[in-house]
């Protein structure tokens, strides 16, 4: 069984792939899929990733948690925003959590009800998630969400880390994916200081989320893979 | 004055820059853009890119050579094929030619009439370009024509040699220069040995052009840099 694996480096490009026999994985390192992966793994019956704060506000009074951030403050009204470290088990233990996100979210939309199956992927589920794109005899799509459309460098390695953990068991690599190893290899005995070299590292610096930042680059604190159903993201059981 | 240096990783991305204060530089390692700078360099008066065989045809009975290859030959009845070794002094000199690529056109469409300036960039005028875009107050966008608008190892190789060389003289990169950067930083000491790596490896190897591709690899045999004036390519006069 010969099985392919390849980079969609930005969600703009997602037309070139064929989709429907893959398992895509949606990649928003910062932070977007870090959270949803921690929230999932704290035990979050589910978390609904919408793409903007008006969005969010049609689920309101659902008794649903509100996460909706601006300019990297929480919104006045809502619970609270992005940073994973918001999405502990005594936050959303048992709650359904809608969440904004941009890239995120557009990535999410795009592979939605085309694949053959959404799951989410971050450094901080990494090994968990090799393992089950191992196991299943699908090709395997890493989209990674950039930022506005553009290529960026966090989502490119993770997918990198991704490509290198599943070589032995996938036959085909496109060069996306030989790229985004290598990437990868080069910075991975320090990502946070290969992340210096990004140009979102002034955006990063001036959002003041450097913890979060490092929160997200830990590798396997999570079991939880995030699968997309409906549309909803919930933990897929195995 | 403060200078920015982008890489458009594939022509899928063109409208997310802001090309119109750039000069652009269009890529097309094999074998496009590496035939065109030969091709100047060895005196041909234009090469006038176009999509297919069919617009080709459009030239005819201009006294212009045509140059159309389809499967890695020659068609029947043009003058030769797409190989830089067809581009010699006796065969060009003097001469205007027609040749037909698809990537690499698509590029050069999509940049001309809105770019500030159109250049060609091979390894073969590396040196040759880099001082040239160093003496300019523009911004300079590298556009990868890659391989149907995917990302492709080649092209990205050979923008990271063009932003190793400019580093000094630019001060803002984007996400993608820094990763083209650091895997020609990890590829040049064996372009060749790197780029087998690539999906296109095999494709090439079916085409029979291996004497073509370490042909396209030499570094700075040219001095010629074409320039794009309406609808042709003709030497930069400096």
């Amino acid at each position: 069984m010969s099985k392919k694996i390849e980079v969609c480096l930005t969600p703009a490009l997602i037309d070139l792939y064929d989709i429907e026999k893959s398992i895509v994985v949606v990649i928003d390192i910062l932070r977007a899929t870090s959270s949803i992966t921690y929230g999932i793994e704290n035990g979050a019956t589910a978390i609904i990733p919408v793409a903007n704060v008006e969005d969010c506000l049609n689920y309101s009074n659902k008794g649903y948690l509100l996460a909706a951030e601006r300019n990297g403050e929480v919104v006045a009204g809502y619970d609270f925003g992005n940073s994973p470290f918001s999405y502990t088990q005594e936050k959303v233990g048992g709650k359904t959590v809608v969440l904004t996100t941009t890239n995120g979210t557009k990535a999410l939309h795009l592979a939605h009800k085309r694949a053959a199956q959404v799951v989410i992927g971050s450094f901080l589920n990494l090994d968990s998630l090799c393992e089950y794109l191992e196991s299943q005899t699908h090709n395997v799509l890493l989209l990674c969400a950039g930022w506005k459309d553009q290529f960026n460098l966090e989502d490119t390695l993770f997918a990198g880390a991704v490509v290198n953990k599943l070589r032995k068991g996938f036959e085909h690599f496109d060069d996306s994916s030989v790229a985004a190893e290598d990437l990868y290899l080069l910075a991975k005995d320090n990502l946070r200081g290969y992340l210096h070299k990004s140009s979102h590292s002034h955006r990063l610096a001036q959002l003041n989320i450097e913890e979060d930042v490092v929160f997200c680059l830990q590798l396997n604190i999570c079991k939880a893979i995030p699968v997309l159903e409906g549309e909803s993201l919930v933990a897929l059981k195995r």
